[in-house]
């Protein structure tokens, strides 16, 4: 079980490292400054083309490109354990993860494709992906079902001919506000017989697609997240060809299953950078501020916070590691419960540590003095995103005492 | 010790509830939602103007007016205690407090006038305050400085001739960007030899006065509060003159104590109320809400997230009153460590359990669809408004320890 | 809702506050040194009863005796919120409780026998037990079963002419070790048809029945608690005259639900107190102690655990004095809610504080040397005595969750 | 970084489990049974002996002994890595470690005499240590000083002629209780000038010399762990030869560094096993017994209870296995922060799932009945032996903020 940094991956984490450092990060503010100056707050103005495109032309030309596709010819050649450590960097950065071309959600709906589409739709959908020329949205959740339990999905889907009508309304529909997003990947309900978890399907619906109506963006804590954005969308009445439906009838769930493993250990990834900045944001600004006539890493409380915020990133990253490791055996079964745990830890975990680092700075810690705020937003996101905390210490649990049964609890 | 409420409460506080829940309550989102309608985001819509000052008329033909201010005959002759049942309710609206001119920080900063003030300013600043005709700012926190300590403070205040001249700069100056706010009252360092707590004073400066330039308004996890703000403020060369100072020079710590003592308990009050209201939204989606063939309340850890969230609200909502009960002993120093205590109890309880229920609305609760995303955001800059959690503690420490010893630890 | 101390208990309280510390204190560690010097460990030697009778004389002789039974005509007179003021002092020391006659099992059998008993039980068994002449012992958890629910509870009971004949094991009959205790009440299963909360009974067994055998003494982490015990008792065909019974078959639940209230209560109050000597003793070697140049009290973390205790000390406290109040309002349906938040919230600040007390003494603090680690085994049973905290958890849920239900969830 | 089991180890670690589980731990209760039968707490029934020397050659015999030793020619060949696995199996059962003789403190005193000891100390003291011949005791803490800043240490140790004189006591010398402790190996100070980690020395004092005084046994939490024993000693003019010292005066904090690594993380690797039982039990006994109709399992907040402890475990079994490789890498300055972190780590880990397990038994889990207590009272000494948690806090938040300065904290 190695876990460790490989030879080969040193130039190229060395090489990831530098740019998110040195050309990524100094752009992060200018490129979200420029969120509205188009008029609206979903048109990217020149400048953020510029920003956007010339660094993922940049990290394009020196191969910085597509690291997530583990176990593809089509990919890097990257295992996910290696994939890790880098897009632990990508998550120290607001625009990193899309410069390297591994942002969700085209990442999840590119391993969609990968895995599960017809040469057709990975023609016309997967190889303007990951040439990072367009981009894609993922649309499950729906405003009317807690989406903790998928099967309540109910997005109705039924054949007419040789085309699929679709009727009912997804929410947290994230990037479908950017402009360059071309496709949507639809969980809906077709109307089969049978088990609980056929019934559903996956399509491919093109955005702008007569019927599909974007009624507004959901806010996180009061952020729209523009460009980006978490759409609100109504399907009335949306025809799409019958080619369009991925896998078959009824197999929703078995993609969403195989989609869902990766994009969730990416998000846990980035939230373990996250905790990294974090801390070291708050070590710094411990060491740079007075009060009482000493430093305030030397008050109260805060060599304990230091000390538990590095003890719980080292478990969690490892936790993260081996999760990875577990995806790279080629067991989807067996590293799930793996999956369920990261997922569970490591927001919270980057929570914490975030929430701490906001308290040592005081008033600029809450504010856009620092992307602690920013990044708060951000994760705390990751708590219900591709399902909540409570379902996956669900399936741990499951897990757990089905070692003492012969069936499931 | 009577911590319940008192016969002649209960209609006001019967009437309180009734126009919160019937009348506010009911107004808050459209208010929110008209914020930079007029252009600028500081400036109220004609809509904002009818609805605010509606409400505001008819609370004062009410009589339900200035509850807070206790133990003075301008005031409504309530305890402590028995306005924070008030406050409390006031707690579950955006616009409540303002409504029945409870809020912050005009209720601080009246205060200060009623005990600390001369006839003139009493005059020129409280009569219209008390009278809700304008709104006031209370300027102390500095970009460079850790405010935990605030003999940090370091607004330089000269005397040159009748007149003090102010440079230096002020941030977090909540409500200040309020085009009716027409009062700031500052805290400066006044350049007197002495103690370290006998350097600082208090000082009032008219909102436009010339030298005083806003430049730009703090966000709270992106927000700016608007049009209520919380702003950034350059003092440059600002002269006001001597009749304007409070109390006398040196004496600013002695005034601030007074001040923030009922400015704390006020939040907490409120955010109980907060609490309380997550608490009620939580237990409804639980029970409107289905996963699994069960509903959300039957799941999981809900029971327990339930009942703690109970038990957490009841025993701070006790504290609370305790150390309402004791500012209404009358004795400022033995009341403090019970500020202190509830100023870190309060907060953090209201805090863990906006988040449970954010977490039980899923999607909807980090959204624009519910109030906690606001409110969360509202609670979190209390741990760190008027002393963060971590000088309160150490303040309940130092007078825990001083039981066991001559002197102070 | 007045929860302060009245004028007539203050000098009561300060009777009990100095017996406790300048009488009872002094000898609790004398008396548990005794345990086992007369051969066996639940025989009494000959210091122990002078210790503890010579104290109980004392106590008796001052009027300081059954401050417990409240609302009765046999009692002191004191409000249920009085006591808690002494009953906390009581939990400052090993013997206090038992030398006022105020301990458990004694006092909840005897609100037994005092509401729900015939005027023949009473003679004989709750004059000696008020005049601390015998002791007593509550028989309900049993081996086989999770005492969680206490429908589970299966000793059987059945009528044979004018006897019932008693067959089953209980545990954890606290203070049946103690040679002085004479009498059990024990909780049964009589073979009545009907609702789930109507087939159990209570009944009176007096030890030493032929049938009744001890098996072992159940341990406390390692602790037999010697001479008072928890013991594991066999009954075999156990025979006592129906008039034993105590207010009618199946009335098991209607009386375990009246004794419970105010058992469960005590305990708590009694807890504060030993949350209380343990922050002393914490704060006292934090002060006494240095390392690294500094005292204790000035390192790490110690200033914001000292102040977290203080807080969960006074919010603890002001719970279990308001569901006291509660108790007192005599709507013990109303009231019961409140002790199962109080239930859970006591032993489990006690604990925390303890925990933290036994840290900061390093290895003096789980050691004999100080009382905190047999309090912490003390407090610890409480989480599970008298119902789990799960199950109050449970409770609390339930009665939120019904404010916004027709019926029960 | 191969944190996964070795190869090579499997079949060993096959071996261990089968023994553990086969042969020791169906023997644990008896042995623990016997104390005290032969009179003193301390003196080993023929039953004892018969059954931990029967297991020791059998252990012997098949070559399963002294995997502890790793780099080293004496030793087994193992990494720390891979020895944490077979620790960790060690965890499950009270004799384990020592029927593979790798049992604190001998496995830490060996470590010292075979790093820094002469020939003829490792002839007289090594040799039958590693042979499982006799047992040793580890003298360090002090009951007059915080022993967190082992600086403290104060028993003097005067050179006089070709002797050294001890004077001073020393308490939680643990393992000096057994009948078969033949050596102790004493931290003392000698009374060099200079700096203060250079003051203290370490001596070889055998059992028995005269002088030397076991005043009584330290309980913890009640249980003197007999015939093991943390025992209270007192030196009264106890004389050794020169030779006795090992490696130099002033040499002490360098010897007890380098001894301390290993066996801090020993502890935490059997504490991980005592962790996998605790859940096991917890889970086969939420699977066993009803409460409301249901199966405890699905009761509450069980299954996050039970996702959390396995959360919990993995994560802080990585950490310690990563701790373990640091070791493994030969730069004890560079591991000695994993190890600080795994120190805090691992305990805490531990109590809190044996707790649950404990409330998830109701009072068996208190009891005689599980070992669950007896291995809570264990592992809650962990937090204070080798350094309570505040210290190694400490050194992990001075390491972290160290990157960020020039010099230290």
């Amino acid at each position: 079980m190695a876990l460790g940094m490989t030879e080969r991956l040193k130039p190229i984490h060395a090489a990831v490292c530098a740019m998110v450092r040195d050309e990524i990060i100094p752009l992060d503010e200018e490129f979200l400054s420029e969120v509205g100056k188009a008029g609206s707050r979903f048109v990217y103005t020149a400048r953020q083309t510029e920003i956007l495109e010339g660094l993922k032309a940049k990290a394009r030309e020196r191969g910085l490109w597509n690291f997530w596709l583990t176990h593809s010819d089509r990919g890097y050649g990257l295992s996910t354990v290696e994939y890790a450590y880098l897009a632990e960097e990508m998550g120290k950065s607001h625009l990193a993860a899309e410069v390297f071309n591994c942002s969700a959600p085209d990442t999840g709906n590119m391993e969609v494709l990968e895995r599960y589409g017809t040469e057709a739709q990975k023609e016309a959908w997967l190889k303007p992906l990951l040439a990072g020329e367009i981009r894609s949205a993922y649309l499950m959740t729906e405003p009317g079902e807690a989406s903790s339990d998928a099967t309540n999905i109910s997005m109705s889907c039924v054949r007419d001919g040789d085309h699929y009508v679709l009727n009912g309304e997804k929410w947290w529909s994230s990037g479908a506000g950017d402009p360059r997003c071309k496709i949507y990947i639809v969980m809906v309900r077709t109307p089969t017989e049978g088990k609980k978890h056929e019934q559903h399907s996956m399509i491919l619906v093109p955005a702008g697609t007569p019927g599909v109506e974007v009624l507004r963006a959901m806010e996180v804590y009061g952020d729209d997240d523009a460009p980006h954005g978490h759409m609100h969308i109504a399907f009335n009445n949306v025809r799409v060809p019958v080619d369009n439906l991925i896998l078959g009838e009824g197999r929703g769930f078995e993609i969403s299953q195989g989609r869902l493993g990766p994009g969730r250990i990416h998000h846990c990834m980035r939230a373990i950078g996250h905790a990294e900045l974090a801390l070291e944001l708050l070590c710094k600004r411990s060491l740079a501020r007075e009060a009482f006539g000493k430093k305030l890493a030397q008050l109260g409380a805060n060599f304990d916070i230091i000390a538990e915020a590095r003890m719980d990133i080292e478990m969690t990253r490892l936790l993260c590691l081996k999760a990875a490791w577990m995806m790279d055996q080629g067991d989807a079964k067996a590293a799930a419960p793996w999956i369920s745990q990261i997922k569970v830890a490591a927001p919270r975990m980057a929570l914490k540590i975030i929430d701490e680092a906001v308290q040592m700075h005081g008033g600029a810690g809450i504010s856009q003095e620092t992307p602690l705020a920013r990044m708060w937003k951000h994760v705390r996101t990751l708590r219900l995103a591709d399902g909540p905390d409570a379902v996956h210490r669900r399936q741990v649990a499951r897990q757990e005492l089905s070692r003492y049964l012969n069936g499931k609890v």
